[in-house]
């Protein structure tokens, strides 16, 4: 496959490697920072202080030849004098010390490192000949390495937090069921916060940047295990062994939805990601074609990503492609009605006359009979749900799609009630996505259905969108079994 | 033009009407309220409630058959017995009243009525004829309607607001230049929202609904003598007179810009459309070529609406197509490259040898100095203001892109000299448009930036889309010229 980016040094040492349990990564029970800093604003000083915020539970020893103590931790000259066994080491140092430092790792039996230092591959010349060596030097003591040029890992379940973005700068999700695996540091903070945002909860985050060592079919195979991880979200720039992850992931997508998305699809966003984390991107087309292929969900932007993901977190998956609506404010649905025509996977449900007849019995004769079904701007929270209940009946209706004016007078009386009707509508397991336009009220509104799992999206166009990437997945699944 | 949709009534009544001033649906000296009501939650009181939360300063007479006040305002029994002159009518009571009530209002000649009630030609049969016998009765008396079946009107320099959409429930955005024109009441009272979410300031709104009278050909002309007007937003699913739109938006563009969302694209679209506002939206295809022909921006959805307008609003029209990208984070810049790459009237700026040699001289040479640069996560306040000083003096750069993980320890240190930096490196008038992905602290910075009128934009694929529409915009113009 014309995407496959072979990766030398892997072919090298990793290739006959038996896949190994990577729980030292996630579950350390401790961790030295090696190039730890007093100084704030210092990638060394915030990695240190975002595990020590994070509340992690076991010991953690800063590394600085030139401090006694930083941040109320004992600090060691060097890895060797620590007293104790270290599970995972966090490297913050420049690149050129990193080959030496990964010998003395070796001596000390560390399982695992992140290297979140840039200045390696990424740069080609000496940093791609640092790298090698500390890979070299990593292989031969045993240990593996999570990047180099990476922001890490993310573990709320044990506290585990190498970011160097401090926490009043960048929010970190709950506990959850979504995982994370980044090549870019800033896609992964990016979505960690989108995910923030919309109360949804992480299982395993890792950046791995270069990618010098571990890689995403190991984190694949590990999470495939993760009993917490329900889905797995995946920025890549390239893979480093198409073929593999293409066997891997028609198995995984069975259990649980991978969803991509792909930096450098042309020429010059390849080039880009060259120099970003020193592999090139490879032939867009074909990898369009094995992703398909494997069931694996591509996104266009991280908005679209977000919602794929809260979709299948909280909604069961559709048994068919047809959508009806119902609104108390037309406009978004006449666009949402545009792209679920243009839509590959999607389609207008048709109302059959006995629910025509149901929802003519009990609502008003001012409100419009088709679909869009128009309940106007004097619909209560009572008429959302009679219209839910007799649409989720209809033999030819797969996928509920309220709009919400939540600005409405009439409705944000009765806002109260809506998100136990849609509860109660979930009977049929079929899926309820809703749209809602608008801001602060609106996002509280939003807030209080998205606790009792009515994902909302905020745009019609992005809501056909994504559900139009859950319809193929759901098909995908359907066709397999 | 086959998008056209004549209006039967149109052509009877108002072909060889002249222009007339609309001040008084805009500056009116006295409202009454036709269908106040004294009960909270329904649409006549909370018509009445808007405008005096608004602050509306002229007199305000409610109407109402049972209740001698409301919320402390004397409440007349019919239009006919208030005291003194009645400017502009809020009509808020059940369709089949409205005929009547217009003779009434006839009598007591009144300028303007703003038509709010839905139940007319949207509904066919017996609405349709209320409809046109409404206007028939207006059009006798010289009284001209905004709706019916719509929010009405918004102008916060004055204090006018028609929205029965409480408060609480919705934001206002304050008053500023940009005016919006919308058939449907929701899109309108989205983008309100939205552009309050943005703090950007609204001059005219305009949700005229079914159109019945007042058209989008008379709201352009009088935008297009309105100062505070510096760009118009409109929502659209017909157009009442496509050739004239077409004439008039020719000579409106080189002036301010319109930029158009459409509704009713497809078949079925086209349908719920019929249904929404009882106008028939027409061929795609030949629409968009007369917006195209006539220099109208065209978006797919309200984001790109919004990503547009604050575009243009803050930052001068690009005098070309080349984009050049700084960031502390590559990820995103991948993406957007890609986007670049995919689009129309956006390209990648090839850096001059010049450049190179400066940004080397300056940055660090663990940087990566190309298109994306990538000033890394080590990236300062300072690096920024360097780069950005050199990217903008390079002629083969027309448009700065700077990319912001606000998230990053360092630059998070210095974030407060951003804005300074970025404003005073606008003197070469090359349009800045930020990308920073994020929460809550980003969001605060971008608030900061867009206080300056640095714009930023919330994902790189919805930044480049909207860049790409101001950069057709920019060459229609320099064509026309």
């Amino acid at each position: 496959m014309s995407f496959l980016n072979h990766n030398l040094f892997k072919t090298l040492f990793n290739y006959s490697m038996p896949m190994v349990d990577m729980n030292f990564f996630f579950n350390p029970k401790s961790i030295a920072v090696i190039g730890a800093s007093s100084k704030p604003g210092k990638i060394g000083f915030q990695v240190l202080k975002s595990l020590i915020d994070a509340g992690y539970k076991h010991p953690i020893y800063p590394i600085n030849i030139n401090t006694k103590d930083i941040l109320g931790f004992k600090t060691y000259k060097n890895i060797i004098d620590v007293p104790n066994k270290v599970d995972l080491v966090l490297y913050a140092l420049p690149a050129k010390y990193a080959p030496n430092a990964v010998e003395e790792c070796g001596k000390k039996h560390v399982k695992g490192m992140v290297i979140i230092s840039g200045g390696f591959k990424e740069l080609n010349g000496e940093g791609a000949e640092l790298e090698r060596k500390t890979v070299e030097n990593a292989k031969k003591h045993g240990i593996r390495i999570i990047g180099p040029n990476c922001i890490g890992i993310l573990n709320p379940k044990n506290n585990v937090d190498t970011f160097f973005q401090p926490r009043y700068a960048m929010s970190r999700p709950k506990k959850g069921n979504v995982s994370v695996l980044t090549q870019s540091g800033t896609f992964g903070l990016s979505m960690l916060e989108l995910l923030a945002k919309e109360d949804l909860g992480i299982s395993r985050f890792i950046s791995y940047g270069n990618r010098a060592d571990v890689d995403e079919l190991e984190m694949l195979r590990y999470l495939e295990k993760d009993k917490e991880t329900k889905i797995v979200a995946l920025y890549v720039e390239s893979l480093d062994d198409g073929r593999e992850f293409v066997k891997l992931a028609k198995k995984f997508v069975l259990k649980k939805p991978i969803i991509v998305l792909k930096g450098g699809r042309t020429k010059k966003g390849a080039q880009a990601a060259k120099s970003h984390t020193g592999s090139l991107a490879g032939n867009d087309a074909a990898f369009i074609g094995a992703m398909k292929q494997s069931g694996v969900i591509l996104v266009d932007d991280i908005d679209e990503l977000v919602d794929v993901v809260k979709i299948l977190l909280m909604q069961p998956l559709p048994k068919g492609n047809k959508v009806a609506m119902v609104t108390n404010g037309v406009g978004p649905c006449v666009v949402a009605t545009d792209e679920i025509e243009l839509s590959k996977y999607l389609n207008l449900a048709n109302l059959n006359e006995k629910s025509i007849k149901k929802l003519k019995e009990y609502l008003p004769e001012f409100c419009v009979f088709s679909n869009p079904l128009d309940i106007t701007g004097s619909a209560t929270a009572e008429w959302y749900k009679h219209s839910l209940d007799i649409l989720k009946k209809d033999n030819g209706v797969d996928i509920l799609m309220p709009f919400f004016v939540f600005q409405d007078a009439p409705l944000s009386e009765t806002i109260r009630k809506l998100h136990k009707i849609m509860k109660e509508e979930n009977d049929l397991k079929k899926p309820i996505v809703c749209v809602a336009l608008g801001w602060e009220f609106t996002r509280r509104q939003i807030e209080t259905l998205q606790k009792n799992k009515i994902p909302c999206i905020p745009t019609p166009k992005r809501a056909v969108k994504a559900l139009n990437k859950v319809a193929w997945y759901s098909e995908y699944l359907r066709k397999k079994s």
